[in-house]
């Protein structure tokens, strides 16, 4: 029975891709029969074969117009894994690297279309000589259209992973006593989040889970967690991103030891108003852009703008960044069943930092839409206090 | 004084790489000086970067011939941490994605010859832009052919994370017990090492750190580690990666849990026998296809070959899988500290599956040079037992 649905919303998915690429072919119209040419879709990024066909690891999805399953290239290491957890496709063992490209490429059928979400050189080129230029579109945001906006599962999953760190939070409220290296904090972490199903979704540009950033080390907005002691007087941030079933969510604290300074409580509250502000101005607005203005402008006001040196937010799901993003000017329109994170901070050199993030559900609003909203609310994945908690 | 020894070696990493490269020049020389024209060497790689600079995060390297420091560009949020831990550069701050790109783009000069190795296509596309084609050089190999020799500081921490493995298979056969789940032990091993100060380097192909495979989903070599628990009369493949100091070691012991059937016991000792024999064949041969070639003979002599699905070994240093490769009829010449997995496996689908593995150091031999070996012998990072262990 479960089978059976997951199936559905796999055909479900796939039909959609295409249709919504149909239109996109250098103006061909999918109704002019003598120019028509039928559509292939060809996946690299293992988010976006999950997405189509259940199986996560490496590989190639062919994506078809005309009703055939999807053809799943995969390196033979990885065949048998591969039929035992894709969804209604045809899976071909091939050998790594060149080979399995190869493989795909001798798989396109002459005069096809092709896109690609893949963003590598070696293979756009490889593909690009048998397909020509003209008739191949790579575009590596190629499926979030379809992604950004959440199904009942994937909120579900994106629910469970919040349930996970908000007892995570609890555990560090617990756990952070002056001079305990903030790496001890990380492994507790890690360790009660895997007991509960969660995983570590990959980041390349650090070799730690979580950040654990206390004093000084919380000036970095992307610190790695050390083993540096926590010190009394210090503030600590805590910022945790991990999956249940694949789906991410994404929230950070900042907690206080000991004696805090009447700054670092102006700096917290500062940041807590905005955050708290961004969230309530998704009943207002229609777009991102202004959600990241009315957090900047919150710490801007308070003669801190300086200090808060990255984006307010992007969307969370099978990656732990992806669209929407929310940033400055941005015009991309909120809408329902988006997955993002409101996480403004302020960061001084030498001294701290104070991050605090959620992880939110656009809704839909139950009151009427007015003038400058599209008529959608929110919903808050994270019930953890934001209250300066010291310990 | 430690960091002026690591600064120095960073000075002669980016040496030793311009004269590498100057060569390579289409055919250019670097005696004659009217048709001379200056290196530049953009790095996009975590690892490159961190190789040659000491930062490991998002950012892009520029390393020009002349003497001057290196210049890194990196997001703005990035710009205090990438100068508190890189050694001699110039940090520049940008915005993220095409206005980081730009930025570099901006401070290639005219008519110089550009080495990237990045494969990202969108960013090959712009530079190609400005550089033309002819003028640049795209490799994702370029630094391999240093970075495949270690130096002590390299191996040692490659030693360190072989002794957590070693650690780990420990506490492994204390915690495998009827009716445990897979990922109970994952949970339990990752905490132990990251007390110890392990990390878990990402790999954008499965979700979870370890492989903790037991039974039939043994049989999967990149078995995703589940919910599944452990059976009497399984055998269960533990593999083991994990980082120190950004330094990775990779093992895998299989171990058997209650009766354990005659041909299990035969698989594991073929399995046991091809490993030890293609470690051994390092005394006596040259290149690395031959270990290959050795470890397969072994498991097609018991007429298990079709069982043997990937290939023999890789290289491991600063990614989980780099250069050289252990694979048929591979050429690539065995050289002087060298860090290389083996790891022959057999897969029995729907029932079992049995991989060893160690990381090993390539060394000078102590003996004479044979006539099919260039004088290099070999060290075992790992002590763990090899015999069968049936908890």
């Amino acid at each position: 029975m479960c089978i059976k649905r997951e199936t559905l919303q796999h055909n479900i998915r796939r039909t959609k891709l295409l249709e919504s690429l149909s239109s996109k072919k250098n103006g061909e119209k999918p109704t002019g029969r003598r120019i028509y040419r039928k559509i292939t879709i060809l996946l690299f990024r293992p988010e976006n074969i999950f997405y189509l066909t259940n199986f996560w690891g490496e590989g190639i999805a062919i994506l078809s117009e005309g009703g055939s399953p999807i053809k799943l290239v995969v390196p033979k290491l990885e065949y048998t894994r591969a039929i035992s957890t894709s969804r209604e496709c045809d899976v071909i063992s091939s050998e790594r690297g060149t080979t399995l490209i190869n493989t795909t490429i001798s798989m396109i059928k002459d005069k096809e279309f092709v896109f690609s979400d893949s963003n590598d050189f070696d293979a756009i080129n490889k593909i690009q000589s048998k397909t020509g230029n003209e008739n191949m579109v790579i575009d590596s945001n190629l499926l979030y259209g379809l992604r950004e906006i959440k199904d009942t599962k994937e909120i579900e999953n994106i629910s469970n992973a919040s349930k996970i760190i908000d007892k995570l939070f609890e555990t560090a409220t617990r756990e952070i006593k002056e001079n305990t290296p903030e790496e001890q904090i990380q492994a507790i972490l890690v360790y009660e989040a895997m007991k509960l199903g969660a995983r570590f979704p990959p980041y390349q540009y650090t070799t730690n889970p979580l950040i654990i950033a206390s004093g000084p080390n919380g000036s970095f907005p992307h610190s790695e967690t050390s083993n540096k002691k926590i010190r009394s007087g210090e503030l600590i941030v805590i910022d945790l991103t991990l999956s249940f079933n694949h789906y991410v969510s994404d929230a950070t604290r900042t907690f206080g030891i000991g004696k805090i300074t009447g700054e670092m409580k102006k700096v917290y509250e500062t940041v807590k108003e905005s955050q708290e502000k961004g969230i309530e101005h998704i009943n207002n607005t229609s777009n991102f852009g202004d959600i990241d203005a009315c957090c900047r402008n919150a710490i801007t006001e308070a003669n801190l703008g300086d200090y808060f040196t990255h984006s307010t937010g992007h969307g969370i799901g099978l990656e732990v960044h992806e669209p929407p993003w929310i940033k400055p000017y941005s015009k991309s329109k909120i809408r329902e069943n988006m997955a993002i994170t409101i996480e403004p901070g302020i960061y001084i050199e030498n001294k701290l930092g104070v991050r605090i993030e959620d992880s939110l559900l656009i809704t839909k609003k139950k009151g009427k839409a007015n003038d400058s909203n599209d008529g959608y609310s929110f919903a808050n994945f994270h019930h953890f206090s934001k209250d300066l908690i010291i310990l």
